[in-house]
């Protein structure tokens, strides 16, 4: 008989979380109705909508006209993105070279006339980006500073608070967006506390489906990326998809309601993780929790002297992986590490162990024992 | 006790299938991972999806390759438009005063450089656009020609086809893009037979969940809309939404086992009730079935010195529409029914009976009933 598994790579996808699948196998049944439609049908799907709007809105803080569903991150990133080409021929974006694919990639496919400045972060920042560097990036013509709020792989989360309050003090016309997908349902976000006009919200990232939603505060700015039929205030066109629409509502409940109680448990195990990692040979733990915080079902960790790919490829029972999914076909050394701050050894031989809901102690030692009989031999 | 309604809106929407909302809920349990992971949950969710490309491929006369999952017909009507603008800066699209907004509108967004002909209909030919009128709009600088393979409210077939064989002849290098949105699941549809490059897919018109395809002929150059992970060969980023996309390939698996009990279904119900509504007095059917084919599924009529928008008000039992859902909330008369030819005293009095795969003789009775006693009063 084949071993169980177990999946620690929460960090590129979540399970659904059961009551997540109720609502949306539900509403694929009984919220089938066009949301556009002038009747009953139509109406009943709306008023769901509404309500999933309304507990995405109370997850981060906005108020529920603030929320724009969409596809997913890879939409609602690109919008912002997107945006900021269409509103403005000679603008200047800052993000960092921590950021997902579908931040880093639209800004490689901008317009000529747009500029882009990349800040890296510093291992003795914590793995972060320094406020300093983003604000010394700021030009005349600067209209848009994107920075994710906790990274993916290292699981640090960035001083986005501070970049906003900064740049707001310089210019408080220049649109701060943060990328969401990784803070969302492990620590508390909010969008006024973080001082940011625009925030990205991924459902699969947090056990809800796979769409997403944009923040856009009041009075801002944000052009559509797709025009058809004016639904989500014009800013999102397409027959809105409601059973994915109620399912992320549900999901945002779940976080509402528990988010405390997953916070504390993802810490438990995590730190229980981490000591035990700890005892293995030549192990280094990347990201200086001394000097930033990490999400706390998070742990980047080295094994000096091996390739992190390749442990993982030895394992029998444990899914993990060495970075984001996106990238997972290439074998290079993780660049986001790099981009950290971290040394290409150190990279190389890294492995990102990401807890979920279900992770127990009795997990952890299963997968601790193995990765120690593979760094081991 | 409130009357039990009879839903005769299904171009607006249809109900999901019970088989497709029974994949979506099991996918949604087991096919969680995320399709780029190198573990086997990755592996499981990204096998689940290449058959579902294979059921859309099929449907259409396509090779799987050519398919290209998105979030909806919306989505992939934008891409195809945006990727002309992103191409060319001087290019010249025919498309007809008959389509969708989510053709419509991102037309009316292209940058300056880009010179848009909108092609309408006749009434004498059937409220379908003109094979000649098509020709004479190219240029040398023509670039795509998009034009629905069936009208939403008419439900008039466009001599796609026909069109296709003549731009291909003047000049192969124009793009034929359909959107097959309300054709799919009611007639054959053959991306050869029709000799297009590109064909829209929205499952939520035949049955399947909110989500959509792009067709993209094997060689025909198209940019992504979006950017980021680089799924969808490139095309379209963001972590696939698997349970939808299942979904959507067990729709495209029901329509390819039963396209032609769905359509002698939906024909000889259509039928039925058209006999049944020219009993009474004043009434048109909008679409000469002599000249230009209609879907078996749609029933356009027109009840002459009646607001059609009025008389649905009026209606216990029916849910209808006067057009597409996009519109509901507009008062006008349907510019739709006007760009096919139809004048404007009758397109003021019409509504649109769409039928589905549940509605039955004694529906139409009520139906045809409920009206009968509107329009006598």
């Amino acid at each position: 008989m084949e071993a169980a598994k177990i999946y620690l790579d929460y960090n590129a996808t979540t399970p659904v979380a059961p009551e997540v699948v109720e609502v949306v196998s539900h509403s694929l049944k009984d919220l089938w109705g066009n949301p556009s439609s002038s009747h009953e049908y139509g109406f009943k799907a709306k008023e769901a909508i509404a309500k999933s709007r309304n507990e995405l809105a109370k997850m981060i803080g906005a108020t529920s006209h603030e929320i724009i569903f969409t596809s997913g991150g890879t939409e609602a990133n690109n919008m912002v993105i997107e945006s900021i080409t269409k509103l403005y021929t000679n603008a200047h974006i800052i993000t960092t070279t921590l950021e997902h694919p579908s931040i880093k990639q639209p800004l490689e496919h901008v317009p000529e006339s747009i500029s882009v400045s990349y800040i890296s972060a510093k291992e003795q920042s914590g793995c972060a980006v320094d406020v300093e560097d983003v604000i010394s990036a700021i030009r005349p013509n600067t209209k848009l500073v994107s920075i994710m709020l906790a990274n993916n792989e290292t699981g640090v989360i960035q001083p986005i608070r501070e970049i906003a309050n900064a740049v707001k003090q310089l210019n408080p016309k220049i649109l701060v967006h943060t990328d969401a997908a990784q803070a969302i349902g492990k620590i508390p976000v909010n969008v006024n506390n973080l001082n940011v006009d625009l925030l990205t919200i991924v459902g699969h990232k947090f056990y809800g489906p796979r769409n997403g939603a944009l923040y856009i505060r009041s009075g801002c700015k944000i052009l559509p990326l797709m025009y058809g039929g004016n639904q989500e205030s014009t800013l999102r066109s397409g027959t809105e998809n409601t059973p994915m629409i109620v399912g992320l509502g549900e999901a945002a409940r779940l976080v509402n309601c528990n988010l405390k109680s997953y916070s504390t448990k993802y810490a438990t195990v995590r730190d229980y993780m981490e000591e035990k990692l700890k005892e293995l040979p030549n192990v280094i733990i990347n990201g200086q929790s001394d000097v930033r915080e990490r999400l706390p079902n998070t742990c980047n960790v080295s094994f000096l002297g091996f390739n992190g790919r390749e442990i993982l490829k030895k394992c029998q029972v444990t899914l993990a992986s060495t970075g984001a999914a996106c990238h997972s076909s290439e074998t290079k050394v993780s660049s986001i590490l790099l981009a950290s701050g971290i040394p290409k050894e150190r990279a190389a031989g890294a492995v990102r162990l990401s807890i979920g809901r279900e992770t127990t102690f009795s997990d952890i030692d299963i997968v601790v024992k193995e990765l120690k009989e593979i760094v081991s031999k």
